[in-house]
């Protein structure tokens, strides 16, 4: 019988999948399972988009051009250059989640062997493309102890070496919440035009920054023009996540020379999807206005209710919509096993994703876990209450 | 400024791509164009599957599960039993078109540097996915006298090295349209069988084949069970290309396992598309036979018309909508290149794709290009005339 490749066998499992078969026997259990482990918002899509969808009138679903129509391109740069960002619609290509964006990025900028340094924790699918394209990730640790901030300049000078290509960081992260400062995006761009790096920023949380902070896009540092590369998309922005749609975004013209050829292999992106991502960029601002307050609003109930808890340290949330808690715990995997598998208060339960798959260093964050403010602030309150009674009776 | 990856810069280019700019060109010149050139089907997709994406009532555009519903994939095995192939839902991953299938294939069974055996012409993007893969495509040429029928089991076996994981086929082919016999696929058994390789079969175009020919699928064949890996897309046999969605299939259960953390690390298929594909294989059987007569009737047409060109040979095409043909010309990149940029018959000129771009041999192919017929029977007649007259003119 032939074997599947190395690859294969080495293309890590998502974080919360293991979980999967505990939560299946907590539903067989008859309880009820609060959701802290998913990044799937709950907030409604914006009609505008839903409803272009509906009253679509193709009578042949075609393939759209690999990079996104034109037209389609010339708003999304509207978008940016609303944002300060300053693209045109050749800097951009259309794709297939922001989850392609980061495939095409990484072949477009690194060969097999090749290295690319990300400050940890991060966000976990990076380690299955970085496995697909057979590239290194380095990680860099950024600690809890500061919410999460920059790593100093040593640390990254420590570990680039001359197969670095690149420094990927998310912004606001995923599942730090950091929101990075201007001054660390300036600090960035030393580095990378130091060492002739490219710089990748996932923003796809761009939109989710609280207590009135700005997001400081790598493309609004002129100096990274041409080493900057913009990973975005519509899923969590307009709460589109089964739409798949992303964008690449780059001032290097090569980069984006690249990475079309990458999207012509696969032709094109989903035609009704980008019907829908099109309308949506016509959502009226109050939409994301709304949103902000909800977000922002759970954020202070979890991040206060968490705080509250003994032993229970928060890395501080500033944007999108997760923490890192740190729990006086040994192995958050065995505690959120257990908090499924054989824990209840009445009838009830939650489901954490274990940190320690968001960390490539071996051995670090096995205390910590991620939490998703993606739930009404109600359920909330009562799954941090949860947390606070399984914690009492949790024996590691 | 950084540089783009050595795998960048070897991703080919599409062989069509070359001659956007001189197609533009000649519609600026106000010419008319035949499009034989292209894959994208004009036949209307099912009112059924538009019509179910019409009626969404979906207020979250949510993710659906990485391999795709259970509820569909169960639909999906009940098509693949009807048409003879024993597969359950737990065999099917749904993917973003049979672009990401092949894609999910080639990591799966493949690392760098590994190689996989294909007849050539094949279809050009698996160069793509293979460059993006970091494998290595060997051909085996299949030719045009022999209307591209398998070559010789002894020219295969020259090939194989400790590097080789799979051959893999498009049946029937493009660009070939040749449909391989029951007898061919079981030679590929035992090849396979014999060597431990997997054999890829890409079958997007299974549900076309003309003359009463029966399509046989590797997956039918009993002794390829663990070999087989079927790449499938609803992108031509619904005319739904701009859907995105396609399929892997195995019975090979780590094949599966490893396809499924590709899957995972991107999330889920597109999901308006998946209520486009689901609604879609309730197509009535009426609409497929009225679509193979139709295609039947300009494959007539087409290699009659071109038949009676002098000098010029067609492979006489079984299946799917394309034919490689043969011109007395020295090289078609040019031939190509001329007709749109500097001839026409009235005002009217015809686009071809070049069919070097669909051979990974150097120097093999210059005078052959493929036709697509995917144009209504007098387009056809009216292309074929034009590409007559434009014989009569060339010189090289
Ligand atoms: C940080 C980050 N980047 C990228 C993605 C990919 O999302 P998508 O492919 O849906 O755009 C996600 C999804 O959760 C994410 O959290
Ligand atoms: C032979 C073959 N395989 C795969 C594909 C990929 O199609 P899709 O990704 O639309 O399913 C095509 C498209 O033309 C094709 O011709």
């Amino acid at each position: 019988m032939p074997s599947v490749s190395n690859k294969g066998k080495n293309m890590p499992e998502s974080p919360i999948r293991k979980l999967v078969p505990y939560a299946e026997k907590a539903y067989k259990a008859n309880k009820t399972v609060y959701h802290l482990n998913i990044g799937q918002p709950d907030i409604k899509s914006p009609e505008i988009a839903m409803e272009a969808v509906a009253n679509h009138n193709l009578e042949i679903l075609a393939y759209t051009r690999s990079e996104g129509s034109q037209e389609y391109r010339e708003k999304i740069a509207n978008y940016y250059k609303n944002n300060n960002i300053p693209v045109e619609a050749n800097n951009i290509i259309v794709t297939t989640g922001g989850s392609e964006a980061l495939l095409f990025a990484m072949g477009s900028i690194a060969d097999a062997g090749d290295e690319i340094i990300i400050p940890e924790p991060f966000y976990a699918n990076y380690n299955g493309f970085a496995t697909a394209s057979d590239v290194k990730i380095v990680p860099v640790i950024s600690k809890i102890e500061n919410n999460f901030a920059l790593p100093p300049i040593s640390e990254f000078e420590k570990l680039i070496t001359p197969r670095t290509k690149a420094i990927l960081i998310c912004n606001p992260g995923n599942p730090t919440g950091y929101l990075y400062s201007k001054e660390e995006i300036q600090t960035l761009a030393k580095i990378v035009k130091k060492h002739d790096l490219f710089l990748v920023a996932d923003e796809v949380y761009r939109e989710f920054t609280y207590d009135g902070y700005n997001h400081y896009s790598i493309l609004e540092e002129e100096s990274l023009a041409e080493n900057g590369i913009i990973i975005d998309s519509v899923s969590k922005r307009y709460s589109m996540c089964g739409a798949r749609i992303g964008y690449l975004v780059s001032k290097n013209k090569q980069v984006i020379a690249t990475a079309l050829k990458f999207a012509q292999a696969r032709l094109s992106p989903p035609t009704f999807a980008q019907i829908a991502s099109e309308a949506a960029l016509q959502t009226p601002q109050s939409y994301f206005d709304e949103v902000i307050v909800e977000y922002q609003d759970r954020r202070n109930t979890l991040v206060n209710a968490l705080k509250a808890i003994p032993g229970v340290q928060v890395g501080e949330p500033k944007g999108a919509f997760y923490c890192i808690v740190q729990l006086p715990i040994k192995n958050s995997d065995a505690f959120a096993q257990w908090l499924l598998e054989e824990f209840d208060d009445k009838g009830e339960t939650i489901m954490v994703a274990p940190a320690a798959g968001f960390y490539s260093s071996p051995g670090v964050g096995l205390n910590q876990i991620r939490i998703a403010y993606v739930l009404k602030k109600e359920s909330l309150v009562r799954a941090v209450e949860i947390l606070k009674i399984a914690l009492q009776k949790y024996k590691d």
